[in-house]
């Protein structure tokens, strides 16, 4: 896949009791690689905050949690948007890990994640800035 | 509604930056609530670990984020168990925050879980043990 | 001991590989403490920021923690003020788990956490509002 | 300084309403510190658990928390050993920034960090592998 990639390690605080990673903390990997897409871009989130006074809101979010990942395991995490509207955009994500082949074929966790813009006072929707929906869809 | 409901409160722990309760935290809430309920029905999970040797493992959650939670209020989360197969159930949830007219009538949050009964050593799904079966129906 | 206690419940989202309590979530549970026995005093957080300006930060944390916790346990946090300053508080903290006998006597981690007072805006220390010092040193 | 130093971005999911890093964070920050500062050393402590039965343990803390964190910042942790035991080492730990004139000289939170390593059944000390003594015993 040529989507945006960002590695991420499992640690101790990852993991729970059932000796896998806890599957709430994928939505934060699945975070982390939103905001280095974003950076990647060009695109501070501090800055936009600053200059546009607006934030990224997470508005719903699918997830399927596939196999297991585990302490020590190295993933990556994948971005990739979908359905760009004025104010809010679907991003498919998916977190991989390192597979016996040498490849990161084996998904663990994968999802649709719809984010809005919002103003950052008042959390009401607000069209993303033009240099935001410029690079977003650059990549569509 | 005549659902099991659990009572979660913000702490500083539960927020982020944009000043509201960050997303991945609801997920949490609504497995505090889920255990809650179980054990009121007497299921007890290090127990069923122990004596049965399984464990509840989410294999897919589909949440909307609606409208954002606060440092220090009241919540309420919700538990309403669907399609209980097998080895797997949906349990549908609300996580909902005391409104100025005194009841739990806006809604933060809603979504759906879906749990599978898992094996503890090999994670590979496993019936219900019939004590969690016969509870869970119960419910529904 | 006649000190304010607050109860927790361990939750998956608590528990880490090893199988017990992650050592970072004692922290958690002693500030969840620490809210509730304010709010027993009838002193809430948002309150004071929104009618004072100010916030309380933690400045720094000693813990010693000494036996493991684990899924599913009741413990019990206290909280007991020492050292009363114009704009700080250190607080004796234990995190204490149901014992066999029926007491809490069993002490998983114990700590010494100092607050400070802080604006809200610039961070800087602030002496507490009266209501807050004047309930703080009854406890004293 | 000539520690181990390991970098760190502070996400939305590290922040709290305060508009900072949520102070129990950098425990976690410090633990990916130490991981890492080990890994470099070729000691994989999922690898350890397999081989040798044993895990690290965090037997205290003692932290200050110096100046706050924000969102979007690059900060590096340090990791320095200080009093190798048999089956204990003293850890020092630094969290800065980067600061305006380039270095990592804002130092936000420093602490002393007590790991023991344990018997993974059991949870009871155990002496260090060798390998794991050689190697720590290198950096002091």
């Amino acid at each position: 896949m040529d989507d945006f990639r960002w590695p991420v390690r499992v640690y101790y605080e990852d993991t729970d009791n059932g000796g896998v990673v806890y599957y709430a903390n994928y939505l934060k990997f699945m975070e982390r690689a939103r905001t280095e897409w974003l950076r990647e871009k060009g695109i501070e989130q501090d800055a936009l905050l600053g200059q546009h006074g607006v934030m990224f809101a997470v508005a719903s979010a699918q997830v399927d949690f596939l196999k297991p990942g585990r302490f020590n395991q190295q993933l990556l995490v994948s971005v990739c948007p979908q359905q760009i509207r004025r104010a809010s955009a679907v991003l498919e994500q998916k977190v991989c890990r390192l597979s016996k082949s040498g490849g990161y074929s084996d998904v663990l966790c994968c999802g649709s994640i719809k984010i809005v813009c919002v103003d950052a006072v008042n959390l009401r929707p607000r069209p993303f800035p033009e240099i935001v929906r410029r690079e977003i869809l650059s990549d569509h």
